[in-house]
């Protein structure tokens, strides 16, 4: 019988795991550890290797080596980002790297769109007064979205779909993009210059791939160029943003709000629990700020979302393993 | 030169008052004070009275008579709802009551979307982890818009609106209205029996009037109807809901959590600032819940309805008080 290994399964994705092995008859073990130098050897006399990227899995070629030995072939991810996995060395160990690009644009979409209302509407500083028992409304009058402008930089698969439901709710929306205008988002939004975009958004909003290339994509001189009202959101990845020089801005009054569900060195807070700070000092820092929404990277974090993401990730090491051919497959 | 008094006049009103007044040449003299018996004889030599609801402005009819006495011949209020105004008793003193019924639906609905959206998301639940140092998300994983049903109650302007927002974003929405169906909306929901609403519905919103008849419009039994997994958003008036039954609800966990933006007993706590607890039990009651939204009626707070709100009401007054005509107009 043919048996897959799924790392690190979070307790709400059992129940898909089980759903899918009785569907295809292969066994499924899931196991609670990541997938990183000290748990490859788990993966020994299975065929396939599901896992999820949290931390970085190794620093060396070794790593994939094994899993070559074990006659592993694939490595699957259940997420869209997969900047864990050295590709290079994967290839050279003959191991083909899928993931599963679009489990559900919407899921963070959606959460952009919350944590954008958020702080249109002045919620964080209305908590903070009602907190202190102060229930005056002045100096918290808001904007409406159809006299806001709202800029995406990287339109992919959810940057467009944050797009599309800004467009229906009366929003001017314009993006930046490197790989140029969609024909499918025509009369939806207007690209522009990173800096026009920057300059002109009420609402900037960053949805690109967590590469090498995109590490500190927004620092300094783009916070800079910010209106002192607009707001930043930032639900791709952590390193994207220079932290520090987000704090910086913040402290400076550059711009009016944050929300970010990803940071630098995420890893070391989410899916922890602290008795008193995090050891993570720019996070500790994030905290103090009224006009900033923090959230543990739940953007993807829906019933929907979840279940493609295990059924997908299994169903592309089903197909590598048997021989067959996945759409999600990393070419380098 | 006519003279119109405003009464209590918010600070970030008066600049939109005195444009008014320059575009017009007519002389507005804003007063801090609400309008009710003690403050009335201030409107002695004014032509005309602008006025903005926040408590009952009267129980007696004597109120009206001596408006009447003074010549005034109308009361423009800045604001949607004027049950605090008793229409009989102010026609029977020569006196023509109006509104402004659409000052922004948008400004309302996009409340009530960003209430929604943080209690689909587990925003509360989120913050207040985060609160405690606990970054964990097992237990809070959401479920998305397409996947919803949201239900509105009332669809009027406000409702309506709410109801295209919902729709362009990929819910099922369906309404209940005692005027029944609008041709306008075909296609945007389905209009259902307010029993079958409160059993369907994923999210409820109340958005109807806050008149006598609406007083507890829902109460024990509603509530009893919804789904354990409902959420509850009022941002209409506050006695629309027996804010009692909301609690005794909440604790015997008929519902998911509710959004508030209004509630009863509102004008013993909003616009004010408390040293300790509020002198409205039920309302600290409510700030227990970690899945209660609470927001000081801000619902109406945003540029462009407050702009229109003063400019509206100052030109029913003038076109009433120079013999013109208002559609604003209540007729008994």
């Amino acid at each position: 019988m043919t048996k897959i290994i799924a790392y690190n399964v979070r307790e709400d994705e059992q129940p898909f795991v089980e759903q899918w092995s009785k569907e295809h008859g292969v066994q499924v073990d899931s196991v609670s550890q990541e997938l990183h130098d000290d748990t490859v050897d788990l993966a020994k006399g299975y065929d396939g290797v599901d896992f999820k990227q949290r931390t970085i899995i190794t620093q060396t070629p070794n790593f994939y080596k094994r899993l070559h030995d074990y006659g592993i072939t694939q490595l699957s991810a259940r997420s869209a980002g997969i900047d864990t996995v050295n590709l290079q060395w994967a290839k050279d160990n003959g191991l083909r790297v899928t993931n599963v690009p679009s489990y559900s644009p919407e899921a963070v979409a959606e959460l952009a769109l919350t944590q954008a209302l958020q702080l249109i509407r002045h919620i964080p500083q209305f908590n903070d007064r009602l907190s202190r028992n102060d229930y005056v409304v002045l100096g918290l009058r808001s904007r409406e979205l159809t006299e806001l402008t709202v800029g995406i930089i990287g339109v992919g698969r959810i940057g467009g779909t944050l797009a599309r439901i800004f467009h229906a709710l009366g929003a001017t929306v314009i993006g930046n993009d490197l790989r140029g205008p969609r024909e499918d988002l025509r009369g939806v939004l207007t690209y522009v210059s990173k800096e026009e975009l920057l300059k002109r958004a009420d609402v900037v909003s960053v949805h690109v791939w967590g590469s090498t290339e995109n590490r500190h994509l927004i620092g300094q001189a783009e916070f800079a160029q910010l209106k002192p009202t607009a707001f930043f959101i930032n639900d791709s990845r952590g390193p994207v943003v220079d932290t520090q020089a987000l704090i910086d801005a913040l402290n400076a009054k550059q711009l009016a709000g944050a929300a970010l569900d990803v940071v630098e060195d995420e890893t070391k807070i989410f899916n922890q629990r602290f008795e008193g700070q995090t050891p993570v000092d720019h996070y500790n820092q994030l905290k103090q700020f009224t006009n900033v929404l923090l959230t543990p990277h739940i953007a993807f974090f829906t019933d929907h979302a979840v279940k493609n993401m295990v059924m997908q990730s299994l169903d592309d090491t089903l197909a590598i393993i048997t021989g067959g051919h996945s759409d999600h497959e990393f070419k380098l």
